[in-house]
């Protein structure tokens, strides 16, 4: 069975908001088997959204439409599935009751115009909304199975799981499950990760494996389709598998991990402990290792050294060797992280010093070279990132965050390169 | 001018990624006068996404098409576009050329499959990537112009400002011009901005004024519409200043301003400094504080004293006075920041200590609560926070961590509340 989301909204189509219903509702469907080709966004424009229900009715199995149900002028979800049926609307009594209820049971008057919602296309069904006023509804139109639902995502979600799931399940399940997996990479490029899995990444085969990149993280997706459950995971695992033995430690987690939860994770399992001393990403590493909950049995303190006088002051690099070096170089990062060690107690010591721009750089030290340093209860380790002057603040501050944590992340997992 | 956006991506149509890059780019034509009637999202499919390209192009005179241009085999609007256009792709030696540098310039081997990202539609453009390896496409289909850009929304957005926007701009301003003003406000609920100014957001007004909530910023949106961007612009103005007016101190900003970005600024207009001290933020404040050029004039150093022993050591807070009252206490927050400032030599501190969950409460010391402190050369102010123990983790330490800084803006403003 195939899909369609349909969302209705001029604030969708001119980007005063985002659509998040239709991404969950395709996982949803995902879940049970139901493929979601397409999504389409249109305005509050009766013709517009008429022509795109009777496209997508006759394009797929099933069309989930979100939006469009509220009270006012603007609400045309209603007249536009109507007009695609050919039918009229008419007064539907038990549905104004359900509404009118709503009111009383917040003490709240109802308006006239909360009428309209009451009003549904001849042939099609009301479905109850405990959270809103507006009902859903259900329709057929050629061989498709049309559900709309409230754009409003809570009322639009518990609609979804207490009507459409158990209905769609039903009638999913006969074909097969999708089972998702999802793995997390850093410091591979995503070209490399594709010759290197490029079997897997054929086109066609079952389960399908993609890559996409966000901020250097590179996710290796792996859907696998089967006629059940236990079938279609087994095949989702066999190939996870596969990534990893070819990925090693370049693979650091799963789902929404980010480099930073693995580290924390790690120190936390290991009872290792950390302290940070930052400079030009002031501060964003020890947010990020105190993210996770938990994080104070590793996590024990961080300096902000933004400041020349700040790194001496608290951390004890030498002013000389400032004057010498300056601040941004390979002798000063590996200073800061043995002067952090020390004076936190701790087994592990991350320190950063760049130049996060937009101003600052010079031609031997560009807006971009950070060096990010390791102590570990046995050696230093230093390395100069070089992050690309042409890149934000926010890019180069991430980017040096997350050299940092793969330093110690590598160390973790006995691979530091 | 009526555009059309199109999304690519098995993720975003199986839901696995929200695709955001659309309703960014449907704002970006708003603000140049152009009307944004539809978006699309497909999977990565050569007929689905040749199919959509085809009627995008015969319905809008404007098509932008976001992803697909990666270098694995999953990446398919390259060819999609030729197929739509009845053309053969070719090589294009300069963009291969810059993909090539692109490596050079990360000390980074280009791989051999990153090639087919220099092939390119006969007919159409390549638009240089200065931020990744996929160069974009700029083509005519039909009297459609359209226009492919990277999926990576970095990438894609500085294609957007640096090539496309000055090219639309052009085109796009003789129809009727749209302005958009935003405002950003804290500590005022929805609700009651929302009676303050009825008579603004009235719907049909021109401007049309709007306002929208996320993570406890209320954003007012003020849309005016004119002949020519001067007339509308004037529009805008008014309201804006109307908003203002009644509004206050609670608005702390425009278009995409973070309640920490103002305080930076007005610390560095007013040649000020701060430190900062953090427990359950753990360096999110400081990170927040850093996060704009400049902000070494007056952010000079910065605590993550997550361990009761840090709170002690490094600024001296008496470890009777956390046995005493716990450090979750009105009493270790304020002295955590006298601390902070006579330690740091700063005209202000700000300090931090709450119970960020999930684990950790108490019936007295609920999961949410927060003491936030700041001291200035005068006085030390301390509030208490009660965030909501139904919050996540990140909501607690956001609100804490906006609560802070909203103290020292208040202050800074001489509206201390």
């Amino acid at each position: 069975m195939n899909a369609h989301i349909l969302a209705i909204g001029t604030e969708l189509t001119l980007g005063q908001a985002v659509d998040t219903n239709s991404a969950w509702l395709a996982q949803q469907l995902a879940g049970i088997g139901i493929h979601t080709t397409r999504h389409v966004t249109v305005g509050d424009d009766l013709a517009d959204i008429t022509a795109e229900i009777r496209e997508s009715a006759e394009a797929a199995e099933l069309v989930l439409i979100t939006g469009g149900l509220g009270p006012t002028p603007d609400d045309l979800t209603r007249d536009a599935l109507a007009a695609a049926m050919g039918v009229e609307l008419a007064f539907h009594a038990e549905s104004f009751e359900q509404i009118a209820a709503y009111f009383r049971s917040r003490n709240r008057r109802m308006h006239e115009r909360n009428r309209v919602q009451a009003m549904i296309p001849l042939g099609a069904t009301p479905i109850e909304n405990t959270r809103g006023t507006a009902p859903g509804l259900r329709a057929r139109l050629g061989r498709a199975n049309i559900f709309v639902m409230p754009g409003v995502p809570a009322e639009m979600k518990v609609m979804f799981e207490r009507d459409l799931l158990p209905y769609l399940r039903e009638r999913g399940g006969a074909v097969g499950v999708i089972v998702q997996r999802t793995l997390r990479s850093f410091g591979m490029a995503e070209s490399e990760i594709g010759e290197k899995i490029a079997d897997l990444m054929q086109r066609g085969r079952n389960p399908a494996v993609g890559t996409s990149a966000a901020d250097l993280v590179i996710t290796i997706r792996i859907n696998a389709d089967g006629p059940t459950a236990e079938a279609a995971k087994a095949l989702a695992e066999r190939d996870a598998a596969a990534v990893r033995e070819r990925l090693g430690s370049y693979i650091f987690g799963e789902d929404d991990d980010r480099l930073e939860t693995a580290v924390a994770r790690l120190l936390i399992e290991r009872r290792r402990t950390v302290s940070t001393a930052e400079s030009c990403t002031g501060g964003l590493i020890a947010k990020r290792l105190t993210d996770i909950p938990g994080s104070s049995a590793s996590f024990v303190q961080g300096f902000v050294t933004y400041a020349n006088e700040a790194k001496t002051r608290l951390i004890g690099v030498p002013e000389r060797l400032i004057a010498a070096h300056g601040a941004v170089s390979r002798e000063v990062a590996g200073t800061m992280a043995e002067g952090c060690r020390r004076v936190s107690g701790t087994d592990y010591a991350l320190a950063v010093t760049g130049i996060a721009g937009p101003t600052g750089g010079t031609p031997e030290k560009p807006v971009g070279l950070v060096y990010v340093a390791l102590a570990t209860p046995e050696r230093t380790i230093v390395r100069e990132l070089r992050v690309g002057e042409n890149l934000s603040r926010w890019e180069i501050r991430d980017r040096a965050a997350k050299g940092a944590v793969n330093m110690l992340r590598l160390e973790l997992v006995g691979q530091a390169r």
